[in-house]
């Protein structure tokens, strides 16, 4: 597919990420406005509050945004995403009859705040790269038994938090929690000395299944409304001591952070990619009739407070074992309900490379080889003051399907209440 | 405390679950209604939707009852909770001045049909029984490695799915999952073959915690809105194949089941009792300034298919080494935000001895020991048609603090769709 002209100017510079072919969903402020809903094209917003209000939008007999989140879009179903991606096509496309009336409409970028695009449901955590899967489990528990034995039959996922998923912006406090030294006899407790980053996709599931009902992965894959960033931020020292027999808890529960723009799965379709073949046959619930991945570049930076921002990590969403679509299969296949609005983190996306892990704790083999940041400073984990950064976008013939960032600031642990206040 | 007494003479009976003393929270409906909030007294049940429309309940300036959930008054905080707690009493105590007014808005209780009394926003399960975590442990990885070494040191907790936390009286559809044999080559899928029960109470979360902010255990305390009784489903044979090295996943996602009666934490305060003596002292931000335990007599009924119920555990909520409080606190000391409408599950309460196991697994001790259900029936596991139904109350002088019961009939697992429907 070429890239489709709009005429929003910058919407067609081949390397602004919100093409015409892109359209994504995010929820804006303007100074003394309220958040409502909004269509990145170009270094514009298009305030479909107004655009709806104005009658340019009339797809359903309902409001869609009339509340500052894509929840309402997501519950109308797939039908409705598409007349709505093509309307808004309409609207925006170069030579459109209606220009005159959207161009008021439009809000430059850099003068909006972002905010959560959409409520989250319940948030799920996936393992599901194998290079990834296979440096932790080296790290914890050695190479010949770096993967569970059901790595390679099962999209291995456990609940996470979702009170906690917050967008790009939005600062993170250092978590305190119960850590033990292999060689102490007692754990102690205080601010985490191991915080790092996890790089993953979430996937937006936009219609969910009735209780009891399972889905297979060609109707998974209809149900996926669209992905964005996500930083799975992790406690290193917290998990190891805490983390069996029942799984990550609070070394996780503390923050996630998502990219502001949801783009959806109609603006991935060019970019689809399959799963690499299988070592084991897979169960036939999560075999994929067709390509389920997509080919999203993705780097990570990371800045010392007051100082520049370097790369540390260049993978690709292409690498993983098993796609949103085979997660989400997997999630139902008990009979679970799942929810509009629910979020399916992928997984730590980590290439074969060492520049290519998408954690600091792979990037650093648990610590034991710090890199240089700039500025004579060196890092192993994250620092107070440290900024990290997402970027990801799949590359088009002359144009960007970009994700935008997902930027986050560390801020200092607070001290914990005394008893008794 | 003595009981209370009430112009609804049925609650005045010794052995009635609702006497004034108790004064639990529910939501029906009757044949042709809305389901409503309402009030459990003796055999009938107050519509508080119905007495704040007549004005009769009329303590803040926005609704409590618009809405078939008791979230609104959650959020309201402790101090509407004591003032609602204390109309409710003064119009449904003998020689209320009002009963004429109250008359006429109580429903017959076996006329109504019982709803989910709460949205729930996020469901964790905890695993704080030491006598279940020691049998399970044996089970799984022999006598000397039974209790993990965080297990007296951490409440152990995982993350649950909220979307399918279903009430009392709703069917359960057997799960299909994965598991695979020790000696098999390669794990199957299909309809579990150990589904069993967990015996739970269920703590709700009436305040919350802002993101990034812990809080004390006696602040926890008083977070707290309610208790229901909570039967956490679980597939034995899902959950050892799935759950390393992330935790239980399928295993318990397909269902959990709740009593219909959020009976209050200030009806529970003549029951408070202490967690038992710590083997090892507890790090300070988990030590309880009081006793956070209650005294709650369990039991569990199994019935096969038109067969007869018959008692297959008798326990005490007073058998948890951790208490809600710690639990809650310990969620929250990563800076995890705590939301109104949070369910906490005890974990499975176990006492000493076989007949005080809460759960199958632990009863036949992994299935090698099946027991008898009367017509010559005998189980192991849970087979299709059974119903398990648990009863709580805490034993006042001469009245009872009771839960009520959470019953549920297990329906044979569905066919999975082919690939392609």
């Amino acid at each position: 597919m070429p890239l489709l002209k709009s005429w929003v100017a910058s919407a067609n510079d081949a390397s602004n990420p919100f093409p015409l072919n892109n359209l994504p969903y995010g929820v804006f402020s303007t100074p003394g406005s309220d958040p409502r809903c909004g269509v990145a094209i170009g270094d514009r917003i298009l305030d479909v509050q107004a655009a709806e209000a104005n009658g340019l939008i009339d797809l359903t007999d309902v409001s869609l945004f009339e509340l500052p989140f894509w929840n309402d879009l997501m519950e109308e179903g797939p039908a409705v995403w598409t007349a709505l991606r093509a309307r808004l096509t309409e609207l925006l496309a170069e030579g459109s009859a209606e220009q005159d009336k959207v161009e008021p409409l439009l809000v430059p970028m850099d003068e909006a705040e972002m905010h959560m695009p959409f409520m989250v449901s319940e948030f799920t955590d996936f393992y599901a790269s194998r290079n990834h899967a296979t440096n932790i489990g080296t790290m914890f528990r050695g190479k010949e038994n770096a993967l569970p034995p059901n790595w390679l039959h099962i999209p291995i996922g456990y609940n996470g938090r979702a009170s906690t998923v917050v967008v790009s912006g939005t600062p993170i406090t250092r978590p305190n929690g119960q850590s033990k030294a292999p060689d102490a006899d007692a754990p102690g407790f205080g601010p985490s000395k191991r915080l790092d980053i996890e790089l993953e996709m979430g996937a937006i599931v936009g219609t969910g299944n009735p209780m009891g009902q399972p889905i297979t992965v060609a109707q998974a894959d209809t149900m996926i409304f669209g992905y964005v960033l996500l930083n799975d931020w992790s406690a290193r020292d917290i998990q190891p001591w805490e983390y069996q027999p029942l799984g990550p808890f609070q070394a996780k529960a503390f923050a996630t952070s998502i990219s502001p723009w949801i783009v959806t799965r109609a603006a991935l379709e060019p970019f689809r990619t399959s799963t690499p073949p299988r070592e084991k046959e897979l169960l036939p619930y999560l075999t994929e009739p067709g390509p389920m991945l997509y080919d999203i570049a993705l780097t990570v930076e990371m800045a010392p407070q007051d100082g520049e921002p370097k790369v540390i990590c260049e993978t690709n969403y292409d690498q993983m074992y098993y796609s949103a679509a085979q997660q989400l299969t997997h999630h139902a296949s008990s009979g679970c309900a799942m929810m509009p609005g629910d979020l399916l983190g992928s997984g730590t996306i980590s290439g074969p490379e060492k520049h290519q892990f998408g954690s600091l704790q792979e990037l650093t083999w648990g610590g034991k080889e710090p890199f240089e940041l700039g500025d004579g400073q060196s890092r192993t984990f994250i620092e107070d003051g440290d900024t990290l950064t997402l970027s990801g976008h799949a590359q088009g013939d002359g144009y960007r399907v970009g994700f935008g960032q997902c930027t986050t600031t560390i801020l200092p642990a607070v001290a914990f209440p005394e008893q008794g206040d």
